[in-house]
């Protein structure tokens, strides 16, 4: 599979089936398509970057891309953190940046969005009318919605509001062999024929790429109240997240270990204590009374787990810093070093077992791990950190990366909850799910995609066969 | 496709390799497997019925399967709608009825389940640790948890709650070649590889067969408090339900028109108000001074919107009688005459057009149509009669049920809410879904069941070719 051997006039094809501007060949410009935010050591260069305007321009992109069996790599806003966007040697960009627009319908509590649309952009239009889309990425003013499906993402408040397929009711995908279809719909329940629309959702641009998406929104949040609790090891934190979710549904349920809150203060001074081995931000949107009585019971629990000291809050600004500092993790602990991102999940009660073991990990393969959390539905983000030039600490940090994926998946759990597989993750995929399911996944994926053009080497590998 | 021309040795081979008892062949007993609820005239007899206690049971059965390229026809407890459990002539039945294991675990916050397990037994025994699986069909009681995974079965709550695919975290299923496969798990958040368990879910046994169902719970449900409103007309009673939705998530948004209201009266004599032209059931479950909030606001819609009579409590007992009252409401009907069952759904804001069209309908026809309706997300179940012996009726009945559909469609609605396309509403199928949806859907089935021997005719066309 390779569109290296393409001619001048295969590629001039391309380019005169797109409006002008539609079609990028210039290698600057190409340059700052090849790596989403994982940075993949591996990246290639492609031979052009499509820029689609509309659903025609990327069925025509496909068509050709078909025609000359060349590799297609969809692209969002390029944040994804798992080198699902990575670019492949001579193949295609298909970027959706341009893509943006949102429309909101209120009385059926839709939004119709583009791909290219920002998460933040989509959550916007909804607010408009007092509506709401609650899926919310750390990441969610910069990274894109077809992103967001592709991946089927998470956020923070997931833990009681669900992911993004909990969000999708419909889909407008491009086929691999250039076909647009429309999957679900504007309607909240709808059981007719295969939930193909689920099936897009997550596989990473690997089935078809996503050109629309039908997301159903909620009445907005009502007024949130925070919670922050500082404790002396992660051990007491994991202790209070159990007793938390035992009794209620937290609107929020986050964690940082002492790595992760001394790399916010380095970035931010916001006074946080550089002390404390964990501090958990938790929040309810419950409202009036039944939100109080909820902060109580978390407060209660905190203090029965060994808190240090617990703060909490019904201003939303105040609330509302804790959160930034928690969404600030990943770019505070980057300035250490090359971060390696983990994304491993595990059943809730197994969350002491991964934190302990992570810290395990570390001190074996003496590299840093900072660990921040979603911590309400056992989704955590160790974060391996590199120091400049340092090349034994970056072998042992690889070793670790795959340590924790594998620790992962010995707790029943999984090697990425909400970031997805892509180019980084796809050697542990079949240790997960098994020869069978990848063999079943296969199945699918060459159903839909034969001549294998769509994102090779994500999640599966890509197909030996050159063109 | 047939299995008709089996050898006795052929059909001994599967008495032999499953335990005395699993296997049954007697004529009488095969009768009472041929129909689910939807009681099919066009229902087959089959060959055998495996009564399969375990997974192992199960995947002998299918391997038998398509080593003799017979259909199997799984079944749950059969009070399917669609004909999805119709039995095939020379087909063998693979009942789930004796796997009914149903296993919690408080703090994963999970029940396990064999498809056999009722609803309402996952429900119990989640009650036992504080805990609620949510999705509840009406026929919770009597339907089967692989029924409802087969289906992605709705119900009441649903508008506040989701369906039954916002449930399953994980499922065991055996593929058409016997083997058995864990998709997902007892995760939260897992996105590694596709989402090859939502792809099952709703799959309605044409792609594999569920034998374990991990299924996500949530804390008790809090205290409701409950709306009953009388309105002179539907339009009424749907412009009440717009302007509720608009506002907030009830937890219950039902509605019952005229035939259905009488309907029930003559079962249950419960004094409801046999003029008014449609009944809402409306429920809260948020708590304290939020519910009573809600409350009022959804008292004030009903009454905006011209309702006769507003009934509010907070009487878990009083509540729970006028939701019995929706839940006979098919039951009721039933003793009408013969029903035709309806599930079509709408975009909310289509809601009053449906049930105009379907009034309309069934004028045309001169057939009577009773609606109730999951009035919240669009979805309703117009309950064609056909009075005993009357042929002329029963064929302008076929037609209404087919125009009911039709309907749906052009309003940009489902053939099926959540009942499942069966066999009853096959041929619709391609009308709502279109030729290229459905061709992908074809390869996505032919990729999992090459020999087309799952449930043959359900959703798809069966396969032509004789074995």
């Amino acid at each position: 599979m390779t569109g290296v051997g393409l001619t001048g006039a295969e590629l001039a094809e391309l380019v005169d089936a797109l409006p002008d501007g539609v079609v990028a060949t210039d290698p600057d410009l190409l340059g700052k398509y090849r790596w989403d935010r994982a940075v993949d050591p591996g990246a290639g260069m492609p031979l052009a970057a499509v820029r689609a305007e509309s659903t025609e321009h990327v069925q025509a992109a496909v068509r050709w891309a078909a025609r000359h069996r060349v590799p297609v790599v969809p692209r969002g806003a390029g944040t994804g953190l798992s080198g699902g966007a990575t670019e492949v040697d001579g193949g295609i960009v298909l970027s959706t940046e341009r893509m943006r627009a949102v429309d909101v319908d209120p009385l059926t509590r839709i939004a119709v969005a583009q791909p290219g649309a920002l998460n933040a952009e989509v959550k916007a239009a909804a607010a408009v009318h007092g509506l709401w889309y609650p899926p919310d990425p750390s990441s969610f003013e910069i990274c894109s919605i077809g992103g967001n499906v592709a991946t089927n993402a998470g956020g923070l408040c997931c833990v009681k509001y669900g992911v993004t397929t909990d969000y999708v009711l419909g889909l407008e995908v491009v086929l691999a062999d250039g076909t647009a279809v429309r999957l679900g719909g504007p309607r909240l329940k709808d059981v007719a024929g295969l939930s193909l629309t689920k099936l897009f959702v997550g596989s990473e641009g690997t089935l078809g790429i996503v050109t629309e998406a039908t997301l159903r929104l909620l009445p907005a949040q009502p007024p949130t109240s925070t919670l922050v609790a500082t404790f002396p090891t992660t051990a007491a934190a994991t202790a209070a997240i159990l007793a938390i979710t035992s009794a209620m549904r937290p609107a929020m349920l986050e964690l940082m270990d002492q790595a992760s809150i001394n790399a916010v203060e380095d970035l931010l001074t916001m006074g946080l204590d550089r002390s404390a081995g964990a501090l958990l931000i938790a929040r309810t949107d419950s409202p009036l009374a039944a939100g109080e009585a909820e902060l109580r019971a978390m407060v209660g629990a905190c203090e029965a787990a060994g808190a240090r000291e617990v703060l909490a809050t019904d201003d939303p600004a105040e609330g509302e810093a804790f959160v930034v500092a928690r969404r600030a993790a990943i770019t505070a602990i980057e300035r250490l070093g090359t971060v390696l991102l983990e994304d491993v999940g595990v059943p809730l009660p197994r969350l002491p077992e991964l934190i302990a073991g992570v810290e395990a990990i570390a001190a074996a393969r003496d590299v840093t791990i900072a660990v921040i959390a979603h911590a309400g539905d056992g989704n955590t983000h160790p974060l391996i950190v590199v120091g400049p030039a340092d090349a034994g600490q970056a072998r042992r940090a690889e070793v670790a990366f795959g340590e924790v994926m594998d620790l992962a998946i010995r707790l029943d759990g999984t090697i990425t909850g909400e970031h997805g597989v892509g180019r980084l993750k796809r050697p542990w995929l079949v240790d997960q799910i098994g020869p069978d399911v990848l063999d079943l996944s296969l199945r699918v994926k060459r159903a839909l995609d034969p001549l294998g053009i769509l994102n090779p080497g994500a999640v599966f590998a890509a197909p030996t066969e050159a063109r």
